[in-house]
C-alpha cells in the first residue's frame, strides 16, 4: 500500500499538521496537509502545507525566507493527523515574527502575549 | 471582553487543540474543544475534550484514568487553534496503551510503530 494511502484524508482531503521544532520541542504553527502537499513535503524534505484562505501549496517560508527543514513525519494512531520535527530556518515561524504561533498564553481570564517579536513582519514579507 | 470569545470557532462551534506533555515536550494528542469543553478545561484544570463521534465532552482519562492535568493553556495567532501543556497521568495518552498517539514514523515509504505498547487497551478499558 502507498504510505499516503494510510492517511484518513477529511471530506475536504485534508489532515491537519502540528509543527514542532525538532531540538527546543516548541510547537510552532498548526496548519494543514493535502496529499499533493504531504508528498512534496516528504520528497523535498521541507514544510508544505496546504493554504485553506488561498487555496493552493504554501512552501512555507516562500516568502517570508523561514523554511522549515523536514526531519521527521508522524502520523496518529487513526491517522487523521500529522506531525513534521524540523529545524526552523531564521528561528520565525509566526507571520507576525515570533518564534511560535503560540505566543498567547491563558492568564486566569486574560490571554496574554508571553513572546517577544524577533523581527518586524514588513521587513519579513517587504519587497526583495 | 470574555477569553473565550477571543477564539475564533470553526463553523462547528470548535477548534483543533494540540496536548503536549509539559516535561518531556512530546506531542500526545490531537483532539477538538467547543466553548464548554475550554471553559470546563480551564476551570477544573484538566483536559476536557469535545468528541466529535460521540458528540459529547470527553473528560480524558474518564474511563481508562490516564488523566491529563492541565497546566498551561496557548492561542494561537490566528486564534483558531489551542494548545494544552499536560502532565499526563499514567504516561500513558493513546488508546492503544502507547505513551503518545503519534507513534507511527514515516520512513522512506512507510510507516513504522517506533513506540511500545505500555498496557493492554483491554486492560485499560475492561470493567473496573
Amino acid at each position: 500500500m502507498n504510505w499516503l494511502d494510510a492517511v484518513q484524508w477529511n471530506d475536504d482531503g485534508l489532515v491537519p499538521v502540528v509543527t514542532q521544532d525538532i531540538d527546543s520541542k516548541r510547537i510552532l504553527t498548526h496548519a494543514w496537509l493535502n496529499r499533493d502537499a504531504l508528498a512534496r513535503a516528504a520528497s523535498e524534505g521541507r514544510a508544505v502545507y496546504w493554504s485553506r484562505s488561498r487555496k493552493k501549496l504554501w512552501r512555507k517560508g516562500e516568502e517570508s525566507g523561514n523554511v522549515q527543514q523536514l526531519h521527521e513525519v508522524y502520523l496518529d494512531c487513526d491517522g487523521d493527523t500529522v506531525v513534521f520535527l524540523v529545524t526552523q530556518v531564521g528561528g520565525i515561524a509566526c507571520h507576525t515574527g515570533r518564534e511560535s504561533c503560540f505566543y498567547q498564553r491563558l492568564d486566569g481570564d486574560q490571554w496574554q502575549t508571553v513572546d517577544p517579536v524577533l523581527k518586524d513582519p514588513a521587513q519579513m514579507y517587504g519587497k526583495r
